[in-house]
């Protein structure tokens, strides 16, 4: 137990460290006046050198072996500490210092310059400062795939998606590659069959927003005891679970972008307020992984947001807070614009029934840029290409093609696929939930969310990192992640 | 110079530790939840562990043993910032970890009682947990005495105020203790036969205030591309100097008070905001100490501000954003307000003819308690006493008596002083500035400050901590710190 005892003080004291680059983040984005910028960025290079310093202290290697050797004596929740420990460790101690220090650099100039490049729609800039921070990824995945025993691929997808496995995604993504194309074009032809959405004419003022937002949130199981509304350029959830900052933006012309947006937000606030409070600070008490992350913000926005019998709750809300007044206002419009299906070029901006396909085609084309087999010159025409497929559509420019996401920009490799796992763990976690507790759909169309935040309590958020996504959602819905339930919601809410 | 080279490496990383530790304050007094205290708590332990660590490490003591040896090398602004890192890592390694560890155990645990005897008016609870910490501060009083051959009491001085010594604290004190009590005796006849202060009848929307503040701020030169100004209970300036965050509270019944406190936290910001630019994140292009920090934010408050020539200026601008009409609007009523004398129990709320007695009174008793002269038990008698004395007031309780202030609590000895010394520099300081460029007193009458802020910048703000108060006051002024200024400024502005 000596061992544990003291991994356990260690790893509270890096708990302590990412707090604090939580906050420092947070402000960053929301508060910071712009000629903070440089030496903030220098307060927060500093703490991120001492968390890697303190993680990668060969005295942890030691500790972990004794620890290991006596996890007999460890309850389930200390063992699978002890495992998270580990995988931590192991991703910090796989990369030398001079590796993290390269990549930092790379991927910092490359940030700056992918911003210009976006502006101007200038991709080769982009490619002359992306080709170093592809290398460095590439010198990472080999680096960490040794460690771990995996591919390249699935190495890098670990970090955000633990037990994540390249062979489980091109499964379900060729299921949803065969089964989108013929759906989207259904539900775009039932979709012209129907009445089109009428616009909510503006303006829409942001205290006001700010205000129904905050109004939705409390509803949802938000406790504002532990957490707080601001806004920033993009929005993000951040801080540390005992006190969740989440923000927004918001369009006076155009309330329903922001609004579904702090509902996004809210479901990834939950998860975190909801995780294990015995296991604070510990690695077994942190998010289990990025799919159920967005799991989670999905589920809220589009299983219960959008869904008919939330927005009939909302819609004299929302009417009454604007001063509206007409059928624009009413629930069954409200419905027509937030699941209005429209191909389009921009990933962010997509309904749920094309995301996947700007998804999909990410994937594809990270995989061959980092086995080689696409090289970044050829990216810009492999990505035009893949949109026409996918979804039909004509891409005028780099800027609002494969320049759109920082993703890449910044050495994020294997970050993409998360977000659809993430859409078909939501259906699948709602349909289950639904089923399971009865309660749940009649409560969100009175407004109240108890029934359905009890039941995420107790599957999802509550279980932290004791166990692997596969089992938490095997437990929760009784089946490992796949596309029916997706594709069954599909199919009921659009072509109904 | 590899040696001093690498001193200002492990102090540049010092330097961003306690500017995240700022960042992080600042965020708990004025953005952060309730329920995100105790992890804020925990995130701030460590890493001002981290800080202790890093300024203690044994290594730092052979590189500036090394580096002294050198410093013939070393220019002039090197030189000092070297004997400033001497000055902090002597503060930093006379204290053993233990009594560092058991001082922020008993304060923590004393702020606590404090914060409820102060509400329940209940002294004997608060000596309970206020002897321990007398107790560790003499402790440290102790070390630090043996470690830099000053008196205790010096010594802890010496924390806030470099080089600050008692005896010529005694010399000042003594002299206004002389002063002051007739003084304020004709001050208080010569107001009872002027017009009394009219009340200007609110209420004062929160928002109008802060637009108020915010446009008084920009035009004594605060720069919002390197600060906020923000909400607290209690008002503070915090941040670092690239990004400097001042706080105030709004009272929507009565706008005089936020004003002058945003004003005053101005010049403060003022004093951050012109440190030295080179020199950021080394110690010599720090404030040089709290006598100073409180000589600008008190040059602003007390000796422009609430003068007949800012209030001339002000006067129109305040009426106007109130939408305010009559006399009660007028410079020449404002300044009844805003200079009106009155002893009074509360240190926080005294004017700047008063002020002075309540800090004399807390230098002597907390000299008295340091040294032992003066029991814990008998504080209450001995404050009441000193208040009848220096005042001629009563004390009804000691909530409103020896309990106002959480300075002991936290084991604060040795800072109140600086108050007045801060008060007196201020008034040394504006009549030098005045009389070197006869344009800043025209400049404020007319809402420009250029040539004030230039002064100050040249003569206080721009020269960090490169050399002593005492030398910044006699380059400034032509002669050391004083009394003859400020009894000048306050026969000016009261008797006549």
């Amino acid at each position: 137990m000596k061992s544990y005892r003291a991994l356990e003080q260690r790893f509270r004291r890096i708990a302590a460290v990412n707090g604090a680059l939580a906050v420092l983040g947070w402000d960053q984005s929301t508060m910071m006046p712009e000629g903070g910028a440089k030496v903030r960025a220098e307060q927060m290079a500093v703490l991120s050198v001492v968390r890697h310093e303190w993680i990668t202290d060969p005295a942890i290697g030691g500790l972990l072996g004794e620890a290991e050797a006596r996890k007999d004596r460890l309850n389930e929740w200390q063992r699978a500490n002890l495992r998270e420990m580990q995988r931590q460790w192991r991703h910090a101690t796989a990369l030398t210092p001079r590796l993290v220090e390269a990549r930092s650099k790379a991927t910092l100039a490359c940030e700056m310059v992918w911003r210009k490049a976006r502006a101007n729609n200038h991709f080769k800039s982009f490619a002359t400062a992306f080709a170093p921070v592809l290398e460095l990824t590439r010198e990472v995945a080999a680096a960490k795939a040794a460690a771990f025993g995996l591919s390249p691929y699935d190495a890098l997808l670990d970090e955000y998606e633990p037990e994540g496995r390249a062979a489980q995604i091109d499964a379900l993504f060729a299921d949803l590659g065969r089964f989108l194309p013929g759906f989207i074009d259904r539900a775009m032809a039932r979709q012209a069959k129907r009445p089109a959405a009428t616009e909510i004419p503006g303006p829409f003022p942001a205290d006001t927003q700010r205000q129904v937002g905050l109004r939705f949130m409390k509803a949802l199981g938000f406790d504002f005891r532990h957490g707080r509304l601001d806004v920033s350029l993009h929005p993000f959830t951040g801080g540390v679970p005992t006190d969740v900052r989440i923000t927004t933006r918001y369009d006076e012309a155009d309330f329903t972008s922001s609004l579904m947006g702090v509902l996004h937000e809210t479901g990834h606030a939950l998860y975190e307020l909801g995780l294990p409070k015995f296991w604070r600070n510990q690695p077994v008490g942190e998010a289990r992984g990025m799919v159920l992350h967005e799991s989670q913000s999905l589920l809220i926005e589009m299983q219960v947001c959008r869904g008919p019998e939330f927005l009939t709750y909302a819609a004299p809300i929302l009417r009454r807070a604007f001063r509206g007044e007409g059928s624009a206002w009413s629930a069954e419009n409200l419905g027509r614009i937030y699941r209005r299906v429209q191909p389009g070029l921009i990933r962010v901006d997509a309904d749920e029934v094309t995301y996947p396909a700007h998804v999909i085609l990410r994937y594809r084309l990270e995989q061959a840029m980092l086995s080689g087999d696409l090289p970044v010159a050829d990216l810009p025409h492999a990505w035009n290409d893949g949109m026409q497929t996918l979804l039909g559509v004509d891409v005028p420019d780099d800027a609002r093609g494969c320049l759109q996401d920082i993703h890449w920009a910044v050495g994020s490799i294997g970050y993409f696929p998360t977000y659809t796992l993430g859409a078909l763990a939501a259906a699948q976690l709602f349909a289950a939930a639904k089923e399971r507790d009865p309660a749940i759909l009649p409560g969100i169309a009175r407004g109240n969310f108890r029934p359905l935040l009890r039941w995420l309590r107790q599957n999802v958020h509550g279980r932290g990192s004791l166990v692997s996504t596969d089992r938490i959602l095997r437990d929760a819905t009784g089946r490992p992640l796949g596309t029916a339930a997706f594709k069954a919601h599909l199919k009921a809410r659009y072509l109904n």
